[in-house]
């Protein structure tokens, strides 16, 4: 048996561990990381904390995503979720389950990008678990540090507030459109899938701007939007014109016959931050793309200029 | 179709998170429960972080445990790696993935039982993630408070040195071993593989009485002292005579024609904590069941009156 045949049950889950925290960069946070009965770290109060789950052939198909995008798209994704809060990622937990016949170059790569994101999002991965299991399963929970601000909710628009975005929308949605008809370009849309890219640190800047509320955008822009509409009590009308539509979004569309918009306003997991403010601000490079008011008759809306949008609404994992 | 026939593919993603949290009591330190991007928690510095992952036919059978006890195992699993590090656990979220045919009721008890065992911890469920999988598989993140002490690691034992235990050691091995041969009893022993009872709030203790070194018995006694015994760079001897053979275990082994003491020795999963600790400084209620010694020319070694145990080892996800 050569090297690089070898799997998950060849090499034990010792030693895998070993080689997924070998030579580990800890932040100077961590005072005790991967390799105890629990990470220790230095924190400051409010902490915030989210997991997300990713799963094999749901939330990623190996052959659609090579393995070091999936490490790479469980930490963006969860981090997402930390920025949303208005916080700044510090530490991070992973959870890996999978097969015994997954090579081990698989589960290598997997961790390669994981520690590569957690780089780029400026966050230490400071323990994790490895078991067996069916199918491919990471889990991945992570901490923010609020630096004693209060949270940036999702109850919090106003009427006569902004809504305004960060980051990339309907680019991850465009890839999966292409990956599904059995294409593997525009690379630009395809790589979007495989790897979201959150406006790393954009949250803690929406906060300290006076964000009233934001979310991550990982259902699609409609569907996360009518979260903040339904929990604020208010509606929000989009303002189709506001949206840039992006190279890519459009060759997509052009190919598939269909509207780019549709991308932008139901594709999830691109994980941009979507905030509503004060009409005065609105941090720089965000765009405007909307409006919140008070709800009228038909309670909390969402509207594309002043009509429902007629394409489907988002995402449920059990649908 | 009846309300006992639901599937999670006919509740849906968003029911099935209303149901789990509704009504849901969360500790005065939870400033943001579910429902937001992340739960945002108070917390004081150093703060202790663990994850662990429990998958279906790897960690538990859904014939040989009843839905509830999964959930209040996985709470448990997790708490006692929290106490190992001498902490009292705080905040915990949980990721769950399931396939969309299994019963709403199932998840439904699951969660109930996840919520029990959190009040029995003593720690609040501040959020979650929830999916379709092709098998049941759970994480749990705890986090835990230290309360300004120094956290108890796996490499502070030292020569001279007792080693004591707090908590079951053998009764869920040898529940395993019960199930495995189709029988339901003893119900205690079964019981025990079903649910662990880490001894909570005894990690603290431990800590408080100045433990040199601790971790939870997840894989065996023997296994899990070998980490301490290398990270500490030692050799423990344990004491034969110095173990309580509880009934049921004693029940087991008569049936099953095997030594009592290998299930106490080699049986993981009841999540007791063991430490070592100065001579005098073991605390009230703990068993003293050996001693540290500084290595001989083998390296580090766990022995058993003086000899290498003779049975299995321990166990590898991936073996």
């Amino acid at each position: 048996m050569s090297l690089s045949d070898r799997t998950l049950a060849d090499v034990g889950e010792f030693r895998l561990i070993e080689e997924i925290t070998d030579g580990l960069t800890l932040g100077p946070d961590v005072m005790i990381g991967p390799g105890d009965d629990g990470a220790v770290l230095a924190v400051d109060s409010p902490l915030v904390c989210s997991v997300d789950l990713l799963v094999e052939n749901v939330h990623f198909k190996t052959d659609w995503s090579p393995a070091e995008s999936v490490g790479r798209k469980a930490v963006a994704v969860n981090v997402a979720d930390i920025e949303a809060m208005g916080a700044t990622p510090t530490g991070l937990v992973v959870g890996f389950a999978a097969p015994g016949e997954t090579p081990e170059s698989w589960a290598l790569d997997f961790a390669r990008g994981l520690r590569a994101e957690c780089e780029t999002a400026g966050v230490s991965l400071v323990g994790g678990d490895v078991t067996r299991a069916a199918q491919i399963a990471i889990s991945v929970t992570v901490l923010g540090s609020l630096d004693g601000r209060p949270p940036v909710r999702r109850d919090g628009a106003r009427a006569g507030d902004l809504v305004a975005f960060r980051g990339r929308l309907g680019w991850a949605g465009a890839g999966w459109a292409v990956l599904g008809r059995g294409f593997r370009s525009p690379r630009a849309a395809v790589q979007a899938y495989q790897v979201p890219e959150p406006p790393y640190g954009q949250g803690r800047i929406a906060a300290l701007a006076g964000a009233s509320a934001m979310i991550d955008v990982s259902d699609g822009l409609l569907a996360d939007l009518g979260h903040i509409a339904r929990r604020s009590g208010v509606a929000i009308d989009l303002h189709r014109e506001s949206f840039p539509i992006a190279e890519p979004l459009q060759a997509v569309a052009a190919a598939t016959g269909s509207d780019p918009l549709g991308f932008v306003l139901t594709g999830g997991e691109d994980h941009a931050l979507v905030a509503t403010f004060a009409a005065d601000s609105v941090p720089a490079d965000w765009t405007v793309v909307g409006t919140v008011s008070a709800v009228g008759e038909g309670g909390p809306t969402i509207t594309v200029d002043g009509s429902a949008w007629e394409g489907e609404q988002g995402w449920d994992h059990y649908a």
